[in-house]
This record gives C-alpha cells, sequence and structure tokens, in this order.
C-alpha cells in the first residue's frame, strides 16, 4: 500500500484512473460467440461448452426434481443463514415499492405512471472454485418481489447444489450454460433457452464483454461492472484492525480488485498497514490479496470534506465511512453504489446479508447508475384520459405547437376532434 | 392500409416485424465519427460541423443573451401554449417523486435507498424543417423537476428561436452542434462541451447509431428509439374519423412511421379507411403519410381481448384504446410505451401537453424499457448501518454464507468485529 499526501495539485482523475482493459481480443472472441450462439442456437451451445467447459452437455435445463433434492446437500446451518440473508433482502426490497401515479394536470385531463414487473428475467451466476449463493438471492428475491413471473438462471456446469437451493428458493429455472455464450443465449433465446428481457449478474471480462455488446442492440443489462473497489474513509476514531479486515475482503477477490484509504490520521494509515501485513498471513487467498494491494494507496488528508471530495471524485462501489459521526457525512456523498457507515458496518455486511443489494456499479459508473434495487425489475406505462372538455381546455394549445414543429396531422387529430365537440355542445 | 383477418394460425411475430435496418454503413461511419471526436476533440467537431451541416462554428456555445433575447423572435400565443404543456409535464413528473427508503431489516440494522438526481444530462434536439420545443420540454422539464444541476443542450444549426426560448425556459446551455459527433463530444467531454452523465433525446439513424455504441462503453441512454409507432384498437363506438387523423399523425412523421388498426368491427375498418383517403388530401406532408400508410395493417379481430393479446405481442409506442370502456382493459395492457383512453385522449395530446412524456421506446422496447420519467434523471445509493448489537444478530449468518463462498477474509471482516464486542461485553 502506497501512502500520499493530498495536496491541492494531486490529479486524482488520472491519479485513482481505474484499469482500464479495452482487449481487443475478448471483444472480437465474444463477437464470435455472439454470431455463434444467435445463428446456431443450442447446437452452437453445445459446441462452446465443449471447448470452454471441457463438457458435454445435452440437456442444459436443470431438472426440477434435482433442484429440490438440493436441500438434501445443504447444511442445516448454511440454510438458516442463506434464510436470514434472503429475509433482510426481502424486507429492503419490498420496501422500496413505489404506487402508480396519477395527476390530473387540467380538469378532464387524467394522466398515470403504471409500474409493472418485466416478465422474464435472466441471472447470470458465475462459476469457478465457490458458489455465488449470495447473487442468487441479491438478484432472485428483488425479481420475485417485482412480480417478474419468470425467473431463468444460467451458471456453468459444474453447479454447486447450493446454488441449486437458493434458486428454488426463489423459483428460478436453472441452466447449466456459462460464459458469454450464456448471455447470448438469454438475449436472443434458443430452442431450449428462453430468450429474457433483462440480463442482470456478474462475470468474468468474456460475460461483462458480451453484455456489453448486447446492449448496444438495446438488450437491458443491470450494470457496467468491472472489478469489485472500495474506498476506506477514517478518521482517528477508526479501528485499524477493522479497516485491514475490509480492504483485505476487498482484495481477496482478484488481483484487479480496487482497494482505498483516505485519512485524516497518519496513524490510522500506519497503524492499517501494520494491520494489512499481519491479517493477510492466514489467508487462503494472500497471494490473490498480495497482488491487488500491491497497487492500493493511502491518501492522507487534512479534513473529512476533502477526503469526501476526493471520493466523489473517484465514485466508488463501496464505501465505508469509519468516522466518529457518519450520517453527518450522508447527504455530501454523490457517488457511490453501497455506503457501509461506521465502524460495525463493514462491506461483508452488505455483501451478504444487511438487505441492501451487492450488485453494483463499479469503475467510476456510481456517478450515473444505480445499483440493483427493485425498480431495476420493472418497467413503466403511461396511460391518459382525456374528457371532450379536457380537449376543450387543452386542444388549441395542442394545435399551436403542431403547427409551430409543422405536423399538421398532428394539429388535425386535435381539430376533427373539437369541431365534433362544438357540434355537440350546439345540439 | 392492408386488412387481414385474425385466425389463430398468422404468425404475428412475423407479421408484425418491425423492418430492422442493420446498416453496416451507418454503423461503420459512427464509428469513425466517435474515434474523431473523441481523439480530436472540438477541432473534429468543428470540421465534422463543416462537412454535415455545411458551416464553419468557430463557438459551439450559443452565449446566454442570444437565449435571453430569444423571447422576441417566439409569438405570444406559441409561448403560452409552451407555458401551458410545461406546466401539465411539471406537474406529472412532480407527481413521479419518491420516497427515500428506510427500514429496519433486523434489531440494530437498518437500510436506507436513497434517491439522487444526476449532475449533468444531455439533451440532444434534432434539427431539420421543424424545431422540435416539445422534446425540449419533456427532457428539460422533467431534468429539472428530479434536481439535475446543469442541463446541456446540443441541436444543429441554424436554432430556432422557439427552441432557445424553450431552453431558457428549463434553463439549459446550448450547444449548435448536432448529429452522431453531438452525442459523442456529450459522452467524452471536449474543450468546450462538457462530458454529460447521461445521454437523452431522438434523432435520426446516426444518432441513434451514436447513442447505441456509446451504451456499450457504459455510457447510460434514455431508451433504443427507431421509427415510431402507433396502434389503435377500436370497437364499434369508435369514430373513424378519429381514428383516421391518429393514424395520419403518426404517418407524418417518416416513411418508416408505424400504423396498425385492430379492431372487431369491420365497419369500422372500412370507414377508417374511407376518411384516411379523404383526409389525407390535405396535408402538407401527404407523400410521406401515403408512403409510411402503404405499409400498414388493419386487422379484423373477434373480440378485444384478442385486440389487447396482439398488441402485447407487438408491444407498440403509442396505443390508442378506442373503445367503450377503455378503462376495464388498463390491467390487461402488459407492453405499450405510452396508453390513450378513449375517443378524445388523440396521441397528438401526449406528444405535446397532457403530461405524459413523449420520449417512448420503439421497436418492441416497450416490453423491457421505461419511457422517460422522472427517475430516468436520477440514480440510487444504498446506506446501512449496522450498531455492535446488530453485528451480533447478523454476524454469525455472514461469516457462515462468506465461507461457503470460501472468501474468507470476508468471514474475517466480521470475525474481528464480534471478537472486539465480545471483549467490550466481558469489560
Amino acid at each position: 500500500m502506497k501512502i500520499i499526501v493530498d495536496n491541492q495539485d494531486i490529479n486524482y482523475t488520472k491519479l485513482l484512473k481505474r484499469p482500464f482493459e479495452d482487449d481487443k481480443k475478448i471483444t472480437e472472441t465474444v463477437q464470435e460467440i455472439i454470431n455463434m450462439v444467435k445463428v446456431g442456437g443450442d447446437e452452437a451451445l453445445k459446441t462452446l461448452t465443449r471447448k470452454f467447459d471441457g463438457v458435454n452437455i445435452n440437456e442444459f435445463e436443470v431438472d426440477p426434481l434435482t433442484i429440490e433434492n438440493s436441500q438434501g446437500y445443504v447444511d442445516d446451518s448454511l440454510k438458516k443463514s442463506i434464510h436470514i440473508a434472503a429475509n433482510n433482502i426481502a424486507q429492503f426490497h419490498n420496501a422500496q415499492k413505489v404506487k402508480n401515479v396519477r395527476v390530473k394536470t387540467m380538469p378532464g385531463v387524467s394522466c398515470k405512471l403504471v409500474y409493472r414487473p418485466l416478465q422474464r428475467v435472466g441471472l447470470y451466476i458465475p462459476g469457478g472454485t465457490a458458489p455465488l449463493i449470495s447473487t442468487v438471492l441479491m438478484l432472485g428475491i428483488p425479481a420475485r418481489v417485482a412480480g417478474c413471473q419468470e425467473l431463468i438462471v444460467c451458471t456453468p456446469p459444474p453447479v454447486n447444489p447450493a446454488i441449486l437451493y437458493a434458486c428454488k428458493l426463489v423459483n428460478a429455472k436453472v441452466f447449466t450454460i456459462g460464459g458469454a455464450q450464456a448471455i447470448a443465449a438469454m438475449a436472443f433465446g434458443t430452442t431450449t433457452i428462453p430468450k429474457v428481457d433483462k440480463i442482470f449478474g456478474p462475470g468474468n471480462a468474456y460475460v461483462m464483454a458480451a453484455k456489453m455488446q448486447l446492449s448496444a442492440l438495446g438488450i437491458p443489462i443491470d450494470i457496467p461492472a468491472g472489478p469489485s473497489e472500495l474506498l476506506v474513509i477514517a478518521d482517528d476514531s477508526a479501528i485499524p484492525q477493522f479497516i485491514a479486515s475490509d480492504l483485505l475482503s476487498q482484495a481477496e477477490h482478484g488481483i484487479d480488485s480496487q482497494t482505498l484509504l483516505i485519512s485524516t490520521s497518519n496513524n490510522i494509515i500506519t497503524h492499517t498497514i501494520n494491520e494489512l501485513n499481519e491479517q493477510i498471513q492466514a489467508l487462503p487467498r494472500k497471494q490473490i490479496a498480495k497482488k491487488s494491494l500491491e497497487k492500493s494507496l493511502a491518501i492522507k488528508v487534512e479534513n473529512l470534506a476533502r477526503a469526501i471530495d476526493i471520493s466523489n471524485q473517484y465514485a466508488p462501489e463501496h464505501l465505508i465511512l469509519a468516522v466518529k459521526y457518519p450520517e453527518k457525512w450522508e447527504p455530501y456523498i454523490e457517488n457511490a453504489g453501497s455506503v457501509f457507515l461506521g465502524n460495525y458496518a463493514p462491506e461483508s455486511a452488505g455483501d451478504y446479508a444487511s438487505g441492501t443489494n451487492h450488485t453494483l456499479p463499479t469503475s467510476g459508473f456510481s456517478r450515473n447508475w444505480s445499483g440493483v434495487n427493485l425498480l431495476s425489475f420493472m418497467k413503466t406505462i403511461s396511460f391518459q384520459s382525456i374528457t371532450p372538455h379536457g380537449l376543450m381546455n387543452l386542444g388549441s394549445h395542442i394545435i399551436t405547437l403542431a403547427n409551430a414543429e409543422k405536423l399538421t396531422a398532428h394539429a388535425n387529430a386535435i381539430q376533427v376532434r373539437l369541431d365534433k365537440t362544438i357540434n355537440n355542445f350546439k345540439l
């Protein structure tokens, strides 16, 4: 962890720039995969699964009995923790329900905005050494709370029983297919994989590239996401042991994980670095965490206002405020995915179980994207009812505006109605 | 307008397929423009403006005095209509404000979801023969209601005073730059054009291609939009003269505008076609409307439920329900951008002044995208506060989940805190 002392001349845009991988080879590989799936459907998926996962799969859908039986393979203590987490996530996302909006903008003119769930959503759950049970909950529960009719989970082989157990909990169909090919399958639909309305979920560089390429075709995605990030702001009330544990929980994700500490206290910075060196020894993922921390920065600032300012410029995915009165700083936080207030709100809590969503924008996108929330699974439809009297109030203004825009037929659609209304009044 | 009689064997997905233009030449031209602007900034913008608009512009920003003086060039009646429309739009979008969410998911665990305005938004207003005053209002007013700090309007030369007047109303900065180059400028920022957080607004095929290509880089856009669409569902209570006027108001937009009529009544279909032939004669944009109507369909169905079903499959941008009890059908409308209920709610009303937003998803995207609404200009940040006692309630479950995902440092971030808490309790 490198230490920097803040001064007004530092160009933070440059200093804190994320490593942007514009990997041409990934782009091209993913383009090719997308085209293969679009043209070849299930057969292409089989070929790609043989190639990338090294297995032959003839039936992508996991049969409901296997999903049902998964409960026999999951420890009771894990089940209990899954249920506790699920309950908190459900509560927080339930509270995000919004009422339909109804306004009479003028006498006789009523406008409505109605929220509707997306019908079928696609949830990608990455594979690898560890089953991301929490991601099934973070995507599946809000989808259920929103009222989505069908949840499609794609996840690479082999599928862990704990993943199936979580899928059972959110009543999702599960397909054993991973990578960019899974994303393409959900975008276009194949004979066995249903076409979805929106694609959610994290993944490696290939999965992300597929999501971004497909979003250029108008397919909605949850968020653009790169390597995970944590910024900790600490004053001298912070506890270095805790800060170090949080930075390490971020650093263990991958060698490209981004960790930053901004503190008003030299003492806190020094002690945190000591704690890092100590705590890292016991970690199974020590090598990954070490590599990640090599690029990490500690910035010494004069005051907390300046720390918040730098944080807003960086726009972190996760922000921990390990300061004495964290609530005081809430209104000044402009850009962050999820914020953890105080010494007893570690990032792990939000990652798993506090109730907030862990699917958050990275790479500075917390500036202009929301993390996944209930409304990520909904859309709006507007409605308007206008009475003949309402159209008499409004009609002449529509005609004036339509004429100014030289759209005569638009004006005419009002005029024919006004003529009729006036005739009716004459009767 | 071609007449089709509905039967169960008709493949509507195929029959109602929109003309999808995958124009390779446009894609490549736009790629080139985006790269030019990214690398060359303002100088590239000058070159491109010379090339595409045939004018030399050295100062892209319209000076505030010119904006201020625009009021002298706008008719009082137009000003009044602009204000009436603006007021209705403001009312409807004001009513869409949502409260921040606060939930205690467990004792000692508080979660919040906070809505924040995007800081700087880019609004593209197309040029051409007619000034799209209404689009300035439809984008600028919700942005102001949301609380966005800065509104950047880009519009090609020459800029009509009525556009400037509307920009003044919403307090936007205006830049005389059009086309794909304007979209790229707002995405990356140049010396004179500010980089924005999200790009809104309609445009021609080049503008749309630029928005879609940039969305693959994570730059948020309002909606993917193609040619405008209207579907009218009519029973025998409908008035053919009105339906025809509405279909024509859609058809006059462009030769690729999509118009559909679905009716339970042969009589309504026949009379509407007669009315179309009559009303079209008087239109200045007769040739455009005629070409558009050539591809138009009238579908005769057995009952309204079937009409709604076909409409949901088509997922129209605009849907008029010219039926006796339109409200009755509201719950069954799954996919539509904006819905107009009854004989006195023409599409023109929503286009200009009822208060609903006219920036709506086309090309079937009403299935999975929202039209522009207040929340299009906002983002969310989540917050969590956890007390030591709250972490004691939740901690063991986080540890269980983190261990199941083999993320030891995540579990450790909880354990170090629990150890401390337990020690404190011992004291």
